[in-house]
């Protein structure tokens, strides 16, 4: 698609200069490893690669590449789910060596990271305080806190704690000309800047360090499992807990194609074949008050039809119920070799209407639908199994994608719920936002990133980055 | 300073065709009563007022006024402690009139209100849900939603709760030039508007309408009052609580000035004359994990050197805590006819070292102290005393405001916590924003606002406005 000759003169070698050895990359077979993200549906290729080791380097490179007029792409650990962090040309900027934890702040309760550092380590590192960080992006063992901020990631705990967006409290950013900028959430004064760079998809700029909130560790946490013959049942009983006044920390579902491959593979958790539809549902909190609400969920699941419920007795349960949920999506390469995962948010109360309708779009267009999200945030994956050397199958799932989306819009939703536009959904973004907005969104661009070098035709349709070709 | 011969020709008339009977007011002897918001030392009146009834008249409201290219200023319950609804000429817009709950979703535990709606009235139309709006600013039976989303509001819970912008999930926004706009929150695919807009005081539109995440209603509520012989050691207190893994639901510091006045008034709470500083504590949750949370916060100010811990036995002993607390404002007239309300926020484990510097500030200016603040937000409220009509006193106040501030922003904090920057803050964004940040958010309000027509003159330096004069 692109080369390295596309690069301007001169610049390969200033990158060389700007970062320390072995950081630049530009071998064709190496940069291959860049070509998608978890999303195999989008590819592409950089001219080349860069691996800042600190914020000193990471400036540096953006400062050559605003020189030369070269877009670039930001990238984490590329678990992304949108295309996001795929370059189609231009220099990819990966943020994987910039993973110190520079500080954790005790009394203030929160943590100061580099971008790179993974998820799961920003726990690892706070546990010996007494402190975790609460979003849990179910590839929290591989995935980096700077694409999480970036994607804004959710977790099947986000639920009860928010969004990653919740827990960011301030960020240094490096401008696309160069320039660092620290910004802080919230009650700073002024216009939220740390909001609106938050999400935005290395649209913006490219993140160089993130300061966390922490929490107190959980005291208890308790589990069970729910059993249904209707996938809308499992929906009503969403709403049902909520109106019991129960708030679960996750409240997941797992469809009946999910169930069965989870079955098949190493993550069996023994459940009935010809189960609807699972639901997930876990309580956290101080024991007596766990157990009430434990209560209160149970009551709202039956009352709607639940045929069986089963707790998990102790901390192996527990996780056998979490493993076959987490496991899904890898365990989904047997039933199909590609998966089309989709993200929407829909509002809670619609789940029981919507989720028959997935299953019926999916059939139309003679496809499997493989379906586990976080149902208690509405926030839904109707993934679609297929083979992409299939051209009739990949037309399909398009248009079927396309079709369910759509029913999200328009029962009160919207495009994504956690994984962001990236690449794969801006050709959706007219189904959610009017002219006003985009052009809000890229006059917002256009405010940081006036050469439009950014992450170029990710997020905004029509917006940056071409008119640089 | 201004008068209605400063508005076009006919537009007078044509608002008032816009609007129902009665809802444009140009009486100066009427406008009198828009010359300031709660923080007094900031005035000015506006050509008109305009209290539209709902969207629809807003919507004509605007767009009349964009054509004129008149400047006008939104406003709530006027409650703001910055000055931020006052206008200088121009028209007023206020909210006050659209004051309907337009709808409250119990699945999806939300409630649709219009800007208008009183914070109070919220909780008491979804309180029988079971259901409650967490943030409670201190003015809640007096102040608006829209003002507490245009500001981000906080309050004494917010410290667990957090903040307006963490409970807004939609708004709709009328923009400058009469274009609705609808914006959620977070995940919503694109650029994060509504968190841009939340906090944003009216620079980039008008809210017409918001929707609110709600909670279950709270099952116990516990408190104590700690009285300190110094305020450092209340300072070291408060990072003592959160090393002790406890997050208290409401963590609030009142100084020895606070105490003084309000012993001498209706709500007197029985307080020593000579402590130096009170802590009241809050936990809420669990009645079990309550109590423990509640001894472990003992254990912690006891070892910081409280002299006394009282305990509210009762829901009556409870309130009459708060009382002292929350009427400490109005209690203050009896030491000076007007208090500089000072609004700031600094990292947590700055407090024990800043509190006495506050003092020494005052003291060195010969002007009275009076604190009662979020201690623990790390939002502090170190209010000066004085008589507006002595030139030199008012003099003194705003050098030692000044002093106070820089003294927070040099400690890593911020120059407002969560009253906003308002005019009266403006000549101090460049205490905390570099030219880059204050260019970048020009740029964001000159992406809504293109003719500079949204509250003039406030949130950024030298940005809107005064070029249409």
């Amino acid at each position: 698609m692109s080369s390295e000759r596309a690069l301007p003169a001169g610049l390969l070698s200033a990158l060389r200069a700007a970062v320390h050895p072995g950081a630049v990359i530009d071998d064709p077979d190496r940069l291959v490893a860049y070509e998608a993200d978890a999303l195999t549906a989008s590819s592409g290729l950089p001219d080349a690669a860069v691996l800042p080791a600190d914020r000193d380097e990471l400036i540096r490179v953006v400062r050559l590449l605003h020189e030369a007029r070269v877009p670039f792409v930001a990238r984490g650990a590329g678990t992304g789910l949108a295309g996001g962090a795929v370059a189609q040309g231009g220099v990819l900027v990966c943020t994987t060596r910039m993973r110190r934890i520079l500080e954790v702040d005790q009394v203030g309760r929160t943590a100061l990271v580099e971008p790179g550092v993974l998820t799961d380590a920003i726990n690892a590192a706070v546990g010996p305080y007494g402190l975790r960080y609460l979003p849990d992006p179910a590839s929290a063992a591989a995935c980096t806190i700077g694409g999480n901020v970036a994607t804004n990631s959710g977790g099947p705990h986000c639920l009860k704690h928010g969004v990653t967006t919740d827990h960011v409290t301030a960020l240094e950013i490096i401008l696309p000309d160069g320039t660092p900028l620290v910004v802080r959430r919230g009650e700073d004064g002024g216009l939220d800047l740390a909001g609106l760079f938050t999400g935005s998809e290395g649209t913006l700029g490219v993140i160089s360090r993130i300061r966390v909130n922490l929490a107190p560790l959980t005291s208890q946490v308790r589990t069970f499992l729910a059993l249904f013959d209707s996938v809308a049942d499992a929906g009503r009983a969403v709403g049902q807990i909520f109106e019991a006044g129960v708030v679960p920390v996750a409240l997941e579902l797992v469809d009946r194609e999910t169930i069965a491959v989870v079955e098949a593979s190493v993550f069996a958790a023994g459940l009935p074949l010809d189960t609807e539809a699972a639901l997930v549902v876990e309580c956290e909190g101080d024991p007596e008050e766990t157990a009430e609400d434990l209560e209160e969920a149970e009551r709202a699941v039956l009352a709607c039809g639940a045929r069986e419920v089963r707790h998990a007795n102790d901390e192996a349960e527990r996780l056998a119920i979490w493993q076959a949920r987490k496991k899904a999506y890898g365990a989904l390469g047997r039933l199909a070799p590609d998966v089309f995962v989709q993200d929407a948010a829909v509002p809670r109360s619609a789940l029981p209407d919507l989720l028959p309708r997935f299953a019926e779009i999916a059939r139309r267009h003679d496809l499997r639908l493989a379906s586990f999200f976080h149902a208690g945030d509405g926030n839904v994956h109707p993934n679609l199994l297929f083979d992409r050397r299939d051209a009739d199958q990949v037309a399909r799932v398009r248009a079927a994608g396309k079709e369910i989306m759509s029913l999200c819009v328009a029962a009160g939703g919207t495009i994504t719920g956690e994984h962001g536009v990236g690449a794969d959904k801006v050709r959706l973004m007219d189904l959610v936002f009017g002219s006003t907005e985009l052009q809000i969104m890229r006059a917002l661009k256009a405010a940081t990133d006036r050469a439009g070098l950014a992450n170029p035709g990710k997020l905004l349709p029509d917006a940056g980055g071409s008119e640089m070709e």
